[in-house]
C-alpha cells in the first residue's frame, strides 16, 4: 500500500490534480480539467483587460479532475491518501458574504462578474493601484517596503477597491475578499466562516501587504482614509497567516465522498502556483527558478540574516515582494517576473500571420482557388515559431544589429511600470523576419538577466537558474541562447507539473510524513533533465548588446517619465 | 506639322521615351524599354550594395525606346522632332579612356563591372566617402560647403576613388570619369572625345563639388593629397559647366540615322531625372516637389538673393547640396531627399510574408495539400499592403501609440547618416500588423517633414509640395496622412513621365521653342490632378508625434555618436 499525497494545481485555464507517492517519490498519476465557463470566455472582456473566474467552475473541476485522477492511477496499484495542498494562480480574490460563501455562489449575483474571482491578470484596477502606491508610499511605514515599492492592479487591495467602487450590489453584500489558494482550502475543509478562515503567508505577504513589523495587515484607518468604502475590510481579517508546510485543517467528510479520499486527511495551507513550482525545483538561496510561459514568475530565497544590516531587513528595490515564509519556512521568499515571455514569440507570430488571416481567407468569387484554406492556415501557425527558431538559430550573436525590449505587456520587475512597452531599434532593408525573431529572443533573456542583476546588486546572490515550464523543453534556441545571454548555466526541469508536485511535497509535510519541506524536497522533489552551459566565447558580444537593451530602456523609461511630468 | 521635342529618361530599370508637342504641350506618346543585361541581374551583388550597369545596355535600348516610339505615334499624326534632351540617375559615372569611350565597350574591358556605370544606389564606396568628407571639411575653402557638408557613397568621387584602389586593370586604362546624363548627350553629338566633352551643372554641382566660388572642381593638389590615384583627374575635367536650357550640340549623322530623327535637331545638357521633373512639376520659389518612390528626391528652388546675407551665400545645413542653375537657370536649385519611403512598406510586406516563403511552400509529401501554391503566394503579396492600408486609414492619429523612424536605408537628409537605421517604440500586445504600418506610414511623412522643416528653418520657404511618382496616385491613406503630418496642401502631379516631360521641356528650350524654361512651362508642364487638403483637427496630436519622432531619433543618432565615439 503506497502512502500518497495530492497535489491541487489550479491554473489560469485548467486544474490539474497530481498523485505522488510520498516514499519513493514516483508520479504515479494525474490528470487536467478545463474550466467550463471560463472555456466559453465568459464573465471576460478581453478589450477591457476584464478577466473573471466563476466559483462554480473551481468547484465542478475539483470534482472531475480527482474523480478522473482515479481512472489513470495503473491497475491492481494500491494507494492510500494521506494528505492534499492547493496552489492556484494569485492574486485573484473574490467577494464573500458574511457566511464566507462567495457572492456569485447565490442566486442573485451567479451571473454577475463582479461576484466572482478576480483573476490575475484582470488588469481593470490600474487606476486603484496608482492610488494605493499613492497613499502606501506616504504612510510611515512604508506599505510597501515589503512589495518593491509599486502596487500593481492585479493584487488584492487594488481589486477590492474597483469592485467596491464599480458594483453597489456587490458592496453591499460583501463581508470580506478572500484568495483563491486560501478558499481552496477553506471549502474542503470546512472553514469558509469568516470565524474560522485562515490564510496562507503567500498570499498576504506578496499581496496584501501583510508583514509582521506593522502587526498584519495596514491598519483599517489607512484603508479608510483611502477610500471610506474600505472600511472594515482589513479589520475582518486575521491578522495571523500560515505557512505551507502547516496543516490548515482536515478533509471533511462531504469532499471526501465527491473526491474519493478518505476522511479527515491532512489539507495543508494554500500558496501561488510558482512559489510551490520552486519548490518542486528545489530552490534554496543562490537558485533561482524560473517559470518560464507566456510570461514568468522567478522566485528565490534567502536566509533573513543574510538580508539584515544592522538590525533592519534590507528590501530589494523594484521587485514583488519579500516574505518570510512565503516559500520555504525560515527563508524569505523573494518574488520577480517578466511581463512578457513566449508573450513576446505569440505577439510577432500573430504579426507576421496578419496577412494569412485578413487577405489570404477572403478571396472573391473569381479567386476561389486563391484562398486559403483553414488547414493551410493551421499548418504556417503551428510551424511559425519554430522555423523561425531554427533559421535565427544560424546567426551569429551581434550579426543580427538589432536591439529589442521585451516590455509588450509593460514591465512587471525590474520596477514594475505598465506605462513603458516596447521598442525595437537598429532595424535595416535586410533586417528579415528571423533576425528580428532573434532580437526578440535576445530580448527576454536580457529582461531575465536585468533581474538577476537586481537581485545580485542588492545583496542576494543568484549563482544557478532552474527553469520550468513549456518554453524550457520545448526551444533549445531560446534556452541557449538564455545560457549565453545569463552568463550561468541552467538546469531544465524534467517535472512536467512542478506547480502539482510542490503542492504535493507540502501535503506530505502538512501530513506529518516529512517533518520540514527540505526533507520531503531530498525524495520529492523533481530531478533535472537537461542542462544548458552558456558559450562564453559570446560572452563579450552580449555584454555589449545588454548595454544597448539599457540603453533602449533607459530612453522608454525617460519618454514615459516626461510625458507623465507634463500630464 | 507638329513641332514636338523628345524627353528621353533613364531611370534604376529602364530608359522611357516621351514625345511631347511644343505648342499644345500634350504629351503625344511614349515607349519604355528595360535593360536587357541589368534585367538578368548582371554585374550586381546585391548583397555588397554593388550595382553596375552596361553601357551597352544604355545604347542598345536607346535605339529601341526610339524606334519604338515611332509605332505609338497615332497614324497620320504628322509630327517634326526639334530637338531632344536627355536626363538620368546620378550620380552614375563610368571610366572612359583617352578617347572618351567607357572602358566596358572596349572587348577586353565588356564583362568587367568596374568597367561600367556605378549606378547610383551602389554603397561600395562608404570607405572612400568619409575620406572625402575628412579631407574636405579639413580644407579651406570647405568643399562640401554647398553639399550639405557630408560627401556621399553615392557620389562621382568616392565612387572614382573605389574604383581606382580596386581594378588596376581599369586604373591604368582610365582617362576620365563621366557622368552618364552627360556622356548620353556627348553620344548623340558627338561630343565624347574629352577634348570636346561638356558637363551639365546638375551632376557637376551636386555631385561633384563643383562651384563658381573656388573656379570649378576642387584642384588636383587637394585630390592627390587625398590619394595619389586622383592625380589629374579634376585638372582634365574642364571647369566650365552649363545648365540644361542651353544647347549642348546637334544630332549626329549616325544618331539620327538609328533613332529615326533629323540629323543636326538641337540636344539640351543632361541632368538628373528628378531636377528635370520638377520643372516639369512647376517647381518655383516656396514649393518643393518631391518624387515618391522607394526613395524621395525632393527639390526646390530659391533666388540667390534670398540665400545672400551680408554678401555671403548662406547654406542649408544636411541637404544634398544648393547649385546655382542646376534646376532652373538663374535659381539656386536645392536638393534633398528620403533614402527610404516606399522601400519602409516594401520592407514591412516583406517581413510579413516571411512565413509564406519560409514555411509556407515546403510542406512535405505527408502534407502536399497544404503547401502554399505559387498563385496564391503571388496573390497575398499582390493584396497586403492595400488592405493594411484600408485596415490602417480606420485608425485614428495618436490611436497606436507607436512611433517609428523611416531610416530603414540610413538617412540621406536632413544629415546624411548611412550608421542610423529604423527604430520603433510604443509596441504592445494589441499592436496589429495594420498598427504598425499605420505607424510605418506615419514616419515616411514625418521624415518628409523633418526636410521642410530643414529649409524652412535655414530660409529657405516652403508653402506648398507637389508629390510625383507612384505612390503619389496608389494610395490615397498615404497622401492624405502626408497632408494631414505636412499641414500644408499636396498637389498630385498629373503625368505619369514627368522626368522624362522634365527633359522634353528643357528640348523645347534649347532649341529655340521658347526663350526661357518659365516660357516653355507654361505650355508644357504638367497639370494637377489632385490635391489633397491637411485635416487641421489632427494637427496638434501630429505635432505631438512629430516631437516623439524627433525624441526617438535623437535617441538613435546619439547612442550611434557614442559607438563611433568608441571606436
Amino acid at each position: 500500500m503506497s502512502q500518497c499525497v495530492l497535489g491541487l494545481d489550479y491554473g489560469t485555464d485548467s486544474v490539474r490534480a497530481l498523485l505522488v507517492d510520498c516514499h519513493s517519490g514516483k508520479e504515479i498519476a494525474n490528470h487536467v480539467v478545463y474550466y467550463p465557463r471560463w472555456a466559453k470566455g465568459l464573465y471576460c472582456e478581453p478589450s477591457k483587460d476584464q478577466f473573471r473566474q466563476h466559483p462554480q467552475d473551481y468547484l465542478d473541476s475539483l470534482q472531475q479532475v480527482v474523480q478522473g485522477l482515479w481512472h489513470k492511477v495503473p491497475a491492481g496499484l494500491a494507494v492510500t491518501v494521506v494528505g492534499l495542498s492547493f496552489d492556484t494562480t494569485g492574486s485573484t480574490p473574490v467577494a464573500v458574504d458574511a457566511n464566507g460563501t462567495p457572492l456569485a455562489l447565490l442566486p442573485e449575483f451567479a451571473e454577475n462578474p463582479n461576484a466572482m474571482f478576480v483573476l490575475w491578470k484582470d488588469h481593470t484596477a490600474v487606476q486603484e493601484a496608482d492610488e494605493i502606491t499613492q497613499a502606501a508610499t506616504n504612510h510611515s511605514p512604508n506599505y510597501l517596503r515589503f512589495s518593491g515599492g509599486i502596487y500593481s492592479s492585479e493584487w488584492y487591495w487594488a481589486k477590492v477597491l474597483h469592485v467596491l467602487r464599480q458594483d453597489a450590489q456587490v458592496r453591499n453584500a460583501a463581508y470580506s475578499f478572500v484568495e483563491h489558494c486560501d478558499w481552496m482550502t477553506a471549502v474542503v475543509t470546512g472553514t469558509t466562516a469568516p470565524a474560522e478562515f485562515r490564510m496562507g503567508r503567500c498570499a498576504a505577504g506578496h499581496k496584501l501587504m501583510w508583514h509582521d513589523s506593522w502587526g498584519g495587515f495596514p491598519t483599517d484607518a489607512f484603508f479608510q482614509q483611502l477610500d471610506p468604502l474600505l472600511q472594515g475590510f482589513a479589520s475582518r481579517l486575521s491578522p495571523q497567516t500560515y505557512t505551507s508546510d502547516q496543516c490548515a485543517g482536515r478533509l471533511t467528510p462531504e469532499w471526501a465522498d465527491r473526491l474519493g479520499l478518505p476522511v479527515g486527511i491532512a489539507v495543508g495551507f494554500g500558496a501561488f502556483d510558482c512559489h510551490m513550482g520552486a519548490v518542486a525545483a528545489r530552490v534554496r538561496p543562490g537558485v533561482l527558478t524560473k517559470v518560464m510561459g507566456t510570461s514568468t514568475c522567478d522566485i528565490t530565497v534567502a536566509p533573513i540574516t543574510a538580508l539584515t544590516l544592522q538590525g533592519v531587513e534590507q528590501t530589494v528595490r523594484g521587485i514583488c515582494g519579500q516574505v518570510d515564509g512565503s516559500v520555504l519556512p525560515g527563508l524569505v521568499g523573494l518574488e520577480a517576473g517578466q511581463s512578457a515571455f513566449g508573450d513576446l514569440y505569440a505577439w510577432f507570430k500573430q504579426l507576421l500571420l496578419w496577412p494569412l488571416h485578413y487577405v489570404g481567407t477572403e478571396a472573391g468569387d473569381d479567386e476561389h482557388d486563391l484562398a486559403l484554406q483553414p488547414s493551410q492556415l493551421e499548418y504556417l501557425s503551428d510551424r511559425v515559431l519554430s522555423e523561425l527558431s531554427q533559421h535565427a538559430a544560424q546567426l551569429q550573436p551581434g550579426q543580427t544589429g538589432i536591439t529589442a525590449l521585451d516590455w509588450v505587456n509593460g514591465r512587471r520587475t525590474p520596477d514594475a511600470s505598465q506605462r513603458v512597452a516596447m521598442a525595437i531599434s537598429g532595424l535595416k532593408m535586410g533586417s528579415s523576419a528571423p533576425q528580428l525573431f532573434r532580437a526578440l529572443v535576445e530580448a527576454t533573456a536580457f529582461g531575465s538577466r536585468a533581474i538577476t542583476e537586481r537581485f545580485r546588486q542588492q545583496g542576494v546572490p543568484v549563482d544557478h537558474i532552474v527553469v520550468i515550464g513549456g518554453i524550457s523543453k520545448k526551444s533549445p534556441f531560446v534556452m541557449q541562447t538564455c545560457a549565453d545571454i545569463w552568463q550561468c548555466s541552467i538546469d531544465v526541469l524534467e517535472s512536467e507539473q512542478s506547480c502539482a508536485l510542490g503542492a504535493a511535497i507540502f501535503a506530505a509535510v502538512a501530513a506529518g510524513i516529512y517533518p520540514t519541506v527540505e526533507q520531503a524536497q531530498v525524495v520529492m522533489a523533481s530531478s533535472v533533465c537537461q542542462t544548458y552551459q552558456p558559450n562564453p566565447t559570446h560572452a563579450a558580444t552580449y555584454n555589449q548588446l545588454y548595454e544597448k537593451y539599457q540603453q533602449l530602456g533607459a530612453f522608454v523609461d525617460a519618454s514615459v517619465s516626461s510625458v507623465q511630468g507634463q500630464e
